[in-house]
């Protein structure tokens, strides 16, 4: 037995084994609540938190819980179709694992962690810049899977020139360009707990980490955290970068679709905007020759004040979807609305706090256990509304409640259109 | 004295008398209160509970909440009569116990209670497949009372024509066909409850389950919790059977209206089906020549997400409402609710928990409390909405409040057409 | 100083000056929590309580709650006119004090004090059927003071006629005849309580009793709790005579507009019905000869379910506004629900639970107090919307919010008719 | 070092920095609570109350909550331009010091540290009449800043004759005629505490009061609370002018435009009035010729029953938008609140609670960081909604959601008039 697996059982028995733990989660509320339990309050409000009010992130899961469903029963349903493509690359279900940044703060491997969970889940990991293990490191990880990487549109344009050969370079198939970042959000449970780079806590705070041994042991263990990814293209003091990393002061405010144009020249492979949330802007992406558009609020996490994703999706499907394929993030909690995103026009959805809450309450066993819930969650809607495919949902699994504030705009069901 | 009074006398010196208990009741939440300190937390939550998020049986309930009344006054409402006729049985009130799998639970003789109390209240009683009591044992206890029959469509073709064998003769006067079921709902608090079958309940559970001495002492001393319909048909083991019938590996997700036709063929008596939630399954269900359509969502049991049964029915009976009877359950809770059904279409009512809440406070005089106690709630709504008979409903006594998500959806008032 | 202004004089020392104690309210809700202190629970209850789930109760305060108004400022408002006229009946302020039965529980001499306060304020007391206090007596303490008198139809029509003659007699101007009850609204507090009449309380609620001294003392030193004017019709024994009443089985449910149009002819008074709550009722009332409809559903006391008042008043406005007079009760809380019904066309107010908190919390004091709240209320909200009297209210000092379910209803908006 | 200066350094270490206390503060709620823990219950609810039942102060905050962004990203916004113009005073940003009575009863030198803060920051200062200081020594205070001054329509109109000249003489750039208090709101929170002037306290409240020693040691050395600006008009025993004022006996309910035009006559400077909340007295208001309309509630505190500013807005800005500018205030807490009044036409707002919070919570140093908080949020909503300057806002950043109850009513979308 070599002495790392020897580890790793004797750790075991110390915190308990993650595959039994979130084994128990049969929710991802379950998840969530697991890794409130496990990492310090300082971690998990910097993943379950949003901007100023968390208006948004409210808006997020209402805008899902308002819509009903309109099922077919007695139709044949005995097999049920998860799997679809997006952008080209196919995927076992309609969930990814979206871009985080800082990721490594909730678990020791997270980033290696997320990785090999989405490869095994047949399923796309799109990483952020932000991680703490390089863009190869984690291809490695990620192996026969399906990759995309994150970029924001840099100041300096000889950096993102070099992520686009490294990301060709290590196997990533699409890039996800963040456009709702020209400033940071103001997230204020940070401010208030205290969270800089490199975490600097306040006692209060300290104390309250000292109660989690298991994560302390992983962060004085694991790997740093750092921006892997920067520190080889050779930007210099670490604790300096984080600091302009957060602060944006790397990347620019000054961006235009014409940053983006010039990104599409250089970039063979897929190519898609995430942060869109109105009709101009994603026609204005696809101008710029983007394969995809992910309608999304950051999780809520940037402005304060904008609408729930899933709202804003029917108006830029009818306008750009026959062109380019229109995705989601921001406040999937279960298979349902996973369904709904779909049926109005999505192609697949992407996760966040989900799959962070799994690599917090479990590591790799956790974010897979994420995947598996929403599969169930998505297999069992599929067969309760009557539809054999997420590829053949379409508006007419949605029962527009007389008063529902889209009632007036259901486009025309096309109910003999299904199975 | 026999033994078995005797027995009895003593045990209501320990456990109170069930009948002054039930009388304590004034409403059917006070039935529920009850249930839930006199029987396990597992038990209780099994029938309290639904799926997920429990949003739909919210909706179920504010669906309801959310209509007002248009009442007239000064009307001769001295005699109010609360009889009717679901396809050809007549009823002594609008409401009807419907199937609930796993009735056996809630008490000792739950299934027998129930027959007995629906008989003596002159309503129909409708037990599921998944009884404890065989089908005709329950029609015995019955005796001279209505009584339909649950069904789900099997893999087996030859069970349930072996079904329809027996029901008939047995009695049943009527088949009804459950539709929302191609697979089991996700009931998050059973999992967490750790409720499987037969119960095998974590330490926690057992603890909780020991405070409540009556109920294990009917649970021992009564008939075994098995499927007993099943175990008739030359089911094998119990323990897999259950695990089988709960998983619906014994029905399936592949029947179609193709197979309600072929039961169309073979079963003389009245058949409707259960769960029907669209215009399009409801014209299905007449083009194969069924009987009658309860609309319901298994009170929020199986699709969360669904709408409210209140909000699809009126499209429901403008549909098919001249050739078949719509019924409807899901979220009765009081008589007025009754009464909104059946004046947007509804011909009666079915209920769930309201009389497992029943049973549990008190057996079968807990089940009659439960009908008393609507009965008493509709007539006063008669009375007070100035209508002299639950078949002179119809629209006109609802008030839609302007703003109402029906109120453009409003059928034309017929003021002039009632008493 | 005579031995009962002693004895008052020593109360006072024991309980407290009732004048100083109602000062300290400064508003109903505070002479609610006064009354609460003050009455044993069942009898707080009793009136502040209502239906089922009182969601009706509810829906009263949130249809005021929801209208906004739209105020005119730099107009001269320096002197404000409360004044109006009811059925020819002048009064001050345009709120009345309602009929409310066993009004005598909730102080010594509640109706008595109610009637005198009333005088005093310059507003119309219309006591109940169901008083303590003989209507003439009443009528004797309410002297120079303008009062109306609480009708049942009764079953017995030399009951009514008596009472009519009775009432002339002892210089009623109006009768108000209630419709809403056909039958006894389910008031589950007072079921739970163990309410009935005489008083028979079950041990819990002795020993919470037990602790209100005052109200004991005034409740064994003062008139019995009996129905006086059905005594004095010669109706027997007491207690009979109550649960008699109580169960309306003296009145009755088969009561027509015919009934309605019989007492027309033998009263030549004004004639008022309360409790109509639609057009088509509003429309008979007048072809029956009333001279106003009094808007109302018994303060949700009756069927729960009923839409709020202030909801229905501008339909019946519309419709029979011009040959009757409008009244609306129910959920009267604050002087700007007196001025938002008035603006939708009411005529004036009647109270209910606010004058009987008062008469709990303070005797006489009280509900002059209550009156007092409202008319300074009114006065303040008159000033900050710019109207100069209650008789130039209309409907544009309603500022319908946009989405609100009265918009598109609107009347036209008159600006240029105010001051 | 000076006796003030080493006395103030004493104190410092008592009571803790001023300066570095806010700075935790990161939010306007976060030096509410500052301020809650610090002053007098009494003073605190002074502040932060409103009239009766507080719907209208919950109103104002739902009015912007429900409205969302429409976003547009790749849009250069490197700089942001805040600054902007009132009534041809330049400020740095669209937010001013509105107008506050008592101000000094939340800090020492409430008056003179709010000048001082405003002209810091850039912005106008409109004290109220109702300062302890008077309006030349806030003068002197603000220095070079800009400042307007409140006034109320007096009864006797030789006193605000001799404000105008006074104001003239002291440099005020513009009147400020507070119309909506004909006569004092109900704000039941004071009478709760037993608030009047000068502070006469019941028991309760002076023992809670002794807690905040700080606040007593400013008040006991600080200038005293008194109507300085009426002290100078002759007015006599102060005790009782403060009594006067309080109840508006100074000032009219007799107001009317003629008075307003009166004073147009008279005053040379920006004349604006405050307090419009409808179209009909926004128009009367342009007709006497002022140069700007504040669209406020009083934050609330006058009458309840008011709408959200927000929701009035748009049709006064369509009414008069294009002959005066228009001003709102009212429920501002966050940057992003500021960015939808001015994109639904206000050209800048006024903030009350939000600078006195800051008073309370550290001096000059809290009104500052009040300014700095929205002014930081401002920047941050304007880069990530994309819009590069406050004069650029119009409503197409507004994404009405469907439903909404202004979607009906949305300008058209000059999607490309923005950058």
């Amino acid at each position: 037995m070599s002495e790392a697996v020897f580890g790793s059982k004797v750790l075991e028995r110390l915190w308990g084994d993650p595959e039994r733990r979130v084994a128990r989660a049969f929710s991802i509320e379950d998840l969530r609540l697991i890794a409130k339990r496990r990492i310090p309050r300082v971690c998990f409000d910097f993943v379950d938190g949003a901007s100023e009010d968390e208006v948004t992130m409210g808006l997020n899961r209402r805008g899902f819980e308002e819509l009903t469903f309109r099922p077919r029963y007695l139709v044949d349903v005995a097999k049920r179709d998860l799997s679809t493509e997006v952008c080209g690359t196919p995927i076992s279900l309609p969930v990814m694992f979206g871009p985080t940044g800082l990721t490594r703060i909730v678990s020791a491997n997270a980033e290696v962690d997320a990785a090999r969970a989405a490869a095994a889940a047949g399923t796309v990991y799109c990483p952020s810049t932000a991680t703490s293990t390089s863009m190869e490191h984690i291809a490695a990880a990620n192996g026969g899977g399906s990759r995309w990487f994150q970029l924001y549109l840099w100041r300096d344009r000889e950096v993102y020139e070099s992520f686009v050969r490294r990301a060709q370079g290590a196997g990533y198939e699409g890039l996800v360009v963040t456009v709702d970042v020209p400033i940071a959000g103001k997230r204020e449970r940070d401010y208030r707990n205290g969270f800089t780079l490199p975490l600097r806590l306040p006692l209060r705070q300290r104390i309250e980490a000292a109660r989690h041994l298991e994560w302390i042991w992983g962060y004085l263990t694991g790997p740093p955290l750092t921006f892997a990814n920067l520190a080889e293209e050779g930007f210099g003091d670490d604790a300096a970068l984080l600091g302009q990393m957060v602060n944006k002061e790397l990347t620019t405010a000054s961006s235009t679709y014409q940053d983006l144009r010039s990104l599409r020249e250089i970039w063979p492979g897929k190519l898609l905007v995430k942060g869109t949330m109105s009709v101009a802007d994603a026609e204005q992406a696809v101008a710029c020759g983007v394969d995809g558009i992910i309608v999304s609020n950051h999780g809520g996490r940037q402005l304060d004040g904008l609408p729930a994703t899933i709202d804003v999706l029917p108006s830029i499907v009818a306008a750009v979807g026959d062109r380019v394929e229109v995705l989601l993030d921001s406040g999937i909690r279960r298979g349902s609305d996973v369904v709904k995103a779909l049926a109005l026009g999505a192609k697949a959805v992407l996760i966040g706090r989900p799959y962070l809450w799994g690599l917090a309450a479990g590591g790799q066993y956790g974010a897979a256990r994420a995947l598996e819930i929403l599969r169930e969650e998505i297999d069992l809607c599929l067969a309760m509304i009557g539809c054999d495919s997420v590829r053949n949902l379409d508006p007419s699994v949605i029962e527009y409640r007389p008063g529902h504030r889209f009632a007036s705009q259901q486009p025309p069901m096309a109910e003999a259109g299904r199975a």
